[in-house]
């Protein structure tokens, strides 16, 4: 008999997660079902999208996200025992999976392909959901071009350092914000960035417009809020926003929006776009996302960095480290 | 020896314009040299726009704008007497053009072309900015299709009834939203909206939902603020957002923006695309837009409406008019 653990949503978060929302619960697994199959979590994801998207389902379910787990029973011919597969199947150690299981994206399962020396929990990051939303999100939504200049808010996460890296390889001049002089440092020295600001301790208009004197064309934004005002204020005609994220406007009912600087006027004055996506929207080209970003790593175009945390029990812990800013790169729990 | 009427810009506006921030001064016309013509006002044009742009010229300068002008001299043998042209030459009642001068936005003046029995001032509005604002927006902006719904807001304005007719001959479910009943009676009995919501009396987060029970596809914008955050928080995934407009918010000074609720969020959550556009961008296919219009003025398929104003000493009524409201179509000045 399998006994899995799970948290349960107990309370929609008001203002940033609080860790008696949720519950640490256990559960008997069941007999498998024709075309089920059992999947043991060995890695799980924790992104700022939870926060949001947990209104997406009802009180009492599971708490969202995916995982990268390992089959250890199966009665589907397609998932063998022994396979890692990627799921959406939330915060779960012992799951019973169907083909169908989407998750809140429907995105379904998928056996994750085999990478050799590098750790599998890449495929809930660089070769995954954070690593397809920078590829995706920078390319086809910021019609980047050699010689213009990139600004990346949130700098130091998954999604944010990975598509700074992509604008390096493409020619941009390549800006990021970021909360710490640590990751400050990560992006600028180790990948390659050519400028990074501290927002917490340097006035970030000033600063942008000392380093991008011939204003912004591209921002890749995962904050929103007052920052992202600076930077739309900074932009050239014709700019183009991917908005990847606004983890400043997360705090609260997400039907009680906060108040800011309106930026229609800024949209307007400088003509930009500003195209909300998530990574899903290119779901049937994932794999062209997943093999471009495995040739990257390869060829150390571009470098990644986990903040993994231990124990299951912990995952409340890592989700709202990250949620403040404390993690760099993409913050896994490690079963 | 011909004497010009002209307003000049004594102070940039602080809120809503005043009318001693415009002084009426007249001005000795010189001999015209090599290349030049000399015109005579016989439409001037008062739009949204004039309030955001006052900025880009310096204080002293004559009060932005454009005007059809009859040509009474010329050294220019492109441009004859007795030929009318379109010129971006501010609030004038003589002026002495030259072929290069374009005006705030760069466009340099043209001759009208002849429009027979339709009246000239067309050429300020449908078959002119407001005309190619409404035609390439919703076209090239916000990519309608056949069975959408689309919003307009500032429906009652020249650019708002211009657009929604164009969405009308797409086969789209056509909203409007204006401020007066006048307003909402004209664009749904004479202009063919499917419906009509008066924000001032109608609760217009209600009345959409009740309307549009498969929310919105496509947005075009004229104001901005509180409306635009309704509408916005009832689209469609991938919904598109035309914004040609934000006079909600052109209250002050453009560098201390007016606060509001974040539209990220909203953004984000229906991946939506938010694309902020001047009509002059599509200046090289100005006549195409032209044409296009007037065939379907001759069809009956755009239905225009003119507050036609007497008097060049009324510009400022005129202006302050447009801007409160008061106009309904397209606002002008016959000199």
């Amino acid at each position: 008999m399998v006994i899995a653990k799970k948290f349960v949503i107990n309370k929609y978060f008001e203002g940033e997660p609080k860790r008696s929302d949720l519950s640490l619960v256990e559960e008997e697994i069941p007999e498998l079902e024709d075309g089920e199959f059992l999947i043991e979590a060995e890695y799980l994801s924790v992104d700022p999208y939870m926060w949001p998207y947990v209104y997406h389902v009802p009180l009492g379910s599971t708490m969202i996200g995916s995982q990268i787990g390992k089959i250890i029973q199966t009665k589907n011919s397609k998932f063998r025992v022994g396979e890692y597969i990627f799921a959406n199947v939330g915060w779960r150690t012992h799951t019973v999976v169907n083909e169908d299981d989407g998750g809140v994206f429907e995105q379904t399962p998928y056996i994750m392909p085999d990478i050799e020396d590098l750790p599998r929990s890449l495929g809930l990051g660089t070769l995954g959901l954070t690593g397809n939303a920078a590829y995706f999100g920078l390319v086809e939504i910021c019609f980047p071009n050699s010689g213009e200049t990139l600004v990346v808010s949130g700098a130091g996460g998954a999604v944010g350092s990975h598509a700074g890296q992509v604008g390096k390889m493409l020619g941009m001049t390549v800006i990021g914000i970021t909360g710490s002089d640590a990751k400050c440092k990560w992006i600028k020295e180790e990948l390659g960035f050519d400028h990074a600001i501290n927002y917490k301790t340097q006035d970030v208009a000033a600063v942008l417009k000392e380093i991008a004197p011939n204003k912004i064309d591209c921002y890749f934004d995962n904050v929103g809020g007052e920052i992202s005002t600076i930077v739309l204020s900074q932009m050239n005609l014709l700019g183009r926003v991917a908005l990847c994220g606004c983890i400043s406007s997360y705090d609260g009912d997400p039907k009680i929006l906060p108040k800011g600087t309106n930026i229609q006027p800024l949209i307007l004055s400088a003509q930009l776009k500003v195209e909300g996506f998530l990574a899903m929207r290119w779901m049937n080209r994932w794999a062209e996302g997943f093999d471009q970003n495995l040739e990257w790593i390869r060829q150390n175009k571009i470098k990644y960095h986990e903040t993994v945390t231990e124990g299951f029990e912990n995952m409340f812990d890592a989700f709202i480290g990250m949620l403040q800013g404390n993690s760099m790169g993409k913050a896994v729990v490690k079963v």
